[in-house]
């Protein structure tokens, strides 16, 4: 069982996009994932085909239809489609690395992807969306936030990274930032390589490692080692 | 003078991408901003082109290489570039709106988008570049997180979006999560508008919005109100 995403978008053309290159778009093609698309305009009604509206109490922008997004959701997930159902937000959940591998595991996803001022909250009730944040800043649209949601996940389905240990000792995976990294050239502008790197005592590199991840963890990311 | 940013990567063909279309597709398009591509490859030496290397200390995946990386930050901000040069890693500095904000007042950015398991050490503190982190999460590569970055700040542009006033009252902007938005129909699926918002009293409708930014605020995300 692959892991097929149907994302609801007025933007189908953004996607697979980035995801169409490189690790992700050689899983696309092998099948290891699919991205569908659906165009929200599709299920708008009347001559206009509107998907959004004024908002009810005023103000600027324009708010996603709840009847018009609740069309396209039953048309890409029909009723007992055991996918999550995502709305990409910034009031939503943070994204994290664990929920990241917690996707990865499962079937797919559902993701919508909002644009303009909002999307009507009706909706979100009345079709169980899970808002999703990829992070504390807002962009023009849901779009690239499902394309980094995809990405990260993509990644770590079975078979995609040629090394499996490489996803282990990665940012958040430890719970820690990853150490520093070198590579040759041994010296460059007067800089060196730390020797222990290069003295052939795999445990003294371990432990240079797990040091360095939680010096650099506890000076920029505090709170991080509060969570673990 | 507009936002110029320098984005330098393996994949240039990931760019503008998504940002060609809608809102920033449009700014790119007027001059408000644009986006210019660096291959990494080529500034690489030798017959091979090679761009990374092994881990020093061993270990899996490849590590970008100092001098390499180097040569095309010289070349994309030769000495005097005011521009801040931002490395997107999942060690960096979060992202947050206000530094977005502080971004879209300057003259643009340098962009070194990371592959493979990371880049030396050295190029990071030879060049001074300034890690930058759009969540806690792994991405294949920092092209997405570049994108990401350049969405967020293109829409604050001047004259980007259509109503200056949208960008005041979202998420973030207020240190709060946005209230729930509605518009028409007035009922669906027996679900209706909260009386308050169609009750004409301005007033009172920015009160309700206030409240209910406050209780989402609490709800999800209470780390937000003790930063605020």
């Amino acid at each position: 069982m692959s892991f097929r995403a149907s994302v609801l978008t007025l933007y189908p053309e953004m996607f697979p996009g980035p995801l169409g290159l490189s690790l992700a778009g050689r899983a696309l093609e092998r099948g290891d994932a699919a991205i569908e698309t659906v165009q929200i305009r599709d299920f708008a009604e009347g001559k206009h085909r509107m998907v959004d509206d004024t908002p009810s109490g005023g103000g600027a922008g324009m708010v996603l239809r709840a009847d018009v997004l609740a069309r396209a959701i039953d048309h890409a997930a029909p009723a007992g489609d055991p996918r999550p159902r995502l709305l990409m937000s910034p009031r939503g959940r943070p994204l994290t690395q664990g929920f990241v591998r917690e996707l990865s595991t499962g079937q797919g996803a559902v993701i919508v992807c909002g644009r303009f001022e909002g999307v009507d909250e009706r909706v979100i009730e009345g079709r169980g969306l899970t808002e999703v944040s990829i992070g504390d800043y807002v962009l023009s649209g849901g779009e690239l936030a499902a394309l980094v949601l995809l990405d990260a996940v993509i990644r770590l389905l079975p078979g995609v990274m040629g090394n499996a240990l490489s996803g282990e000792t990665e940012s958040f995976e430890t719970g820690l930032l990853e150490h520093p990294h070198y590579t040759r050239p041994a010296e460059w502008e007067g800089r060196t390589i730390p020797a222990v790197l290069t003295s052939g005592d795999h445990g003294a590199v371990e432990r240079w490692r797990r040091a360095e991840a939680e010096r650099l963890t506890a000076a920029r990311r505090p709170d991080l080692l509060d969570k673990a």
